[in-house]
């Protein structure tokens, strides 16, 4: 027997398809949403569908925008010869918000991982490959994620740009700002120790 | 400056909204979404609006269902003299999946709030006061939280049903089953205390 109306348990199984959404945070929002006003409901299903059908991938960086070309590719205030390489459209808005970055990017869409069958082809290195022999540049910076998955991607990306001389180089690994030593796993404060720098 | 496509950036705001969801699982939730087939999103949008829109107040019980009358409520399986009060279908449906009880229910859709300004007319008390009228109703359980909300309106349904001589109960408070008493905070303790039983 089902203990609630069948449009109710609908929508429950739809959101529990959400990630990071289980059995009870669906029920949750279920029944939140159908205590909203009917236009704010439809209004969340509208703005679902437009952004599934107007997003598309930039024609440069392979972003996630809503032009061909992305606001940071069409800008003539980015340098345009520094490249840095991120795994998704998120770490992209991770690097703009420190605002500290002026270069361009390239969003792989996904990090190379054997384990879950994502080979190079299945990630966005072609268009990056196509644009270091097109355009002029003068460095590509892979920012990757310290994952298993963001190492190898970029191990991958620095072998296949070798050949071209570009330079090449990877962020940082270390004890985060502010992290207290005693709460860092070993293999983070080894990456810092490694990456020591003189003072 | 926008980090991301108008349509990502209006998607993930809606989503904010929606309770327990923060700006980083709006994020997350998102691309997700962007990154699913087209017919997907629209199936999990047509169902929000259709679950809006379908849902009725049950005519007897004001649970959220289909049709006129809930399944419990038309079952005849069921004892129609025992309505356990519940604050919501959230708290319905708990019951229900306990397979243990076998009476009706009336769902409030809230709890007296004098900190929230939810008052006794704020909530499906005056239909449970129609039916306890109308119809043959042998006891009253009520199964409201055990919060400050829970017990007041517990409180104040007791009293307006004293007048009219019906059995009038209040499901146990006391340790949860499992529950290490170490754990658990003095209030349930001295409640578990107070409702001890003869053995």
């Amino acid at each position: 027997m089902e203990y609630y109306s069948s449009h109710i348990q609908n929508l429950i199984e739809e959101l529990a398809r959400l990630p990071g959404i289980g059995a009870k945070s669906a029920a949750r929002l279920a029944f939140h949403l159908i205590n909203q006003p009917e236009e704010t409901v439809r209004r969340l299903a509208d703005t679902l569908v437009e952004a599934r059908s107007g997003v598309r991938f930039c024609r440069e960086c392979c972003t996630l925008t809503d032009e061909e070309l992305c606001p940071i590719c069409s800008s003539t205030a980015r340098d345009h010869q520094t490249i840095m390489v991120v795994e998704n459209s998120r770490d992209l808005a991770a690097y703009e918000r420190t605002g500290r970055y002026g270069g361009v990017y390239h969003v792989l869409h996904g990090a190379i991982s054997p384990a879950l069958g994502i080979g190079p082809s299945d990630i966005r290195l072609k268009e990056l490959m196509r644009r270091l022999s097109e355009e002029d540049v003068k460095e590509v910076i892979i920012a990757t994620g310290s994952t298993l998955e963001g190492e190898t991607t970029a191990m991958y990306i620095s072998k296949l740009i070798r050949p071209t001389g570009i330079l090449t180089s990877r962020i940082a690994s270390g004890v985060p700002v502010g992290g207290d030593l005693e709460y860092i796993d070993e293999v983070t404060l080894y990456r810092a120790l490694e990456g020591r720098r003189a003072l």
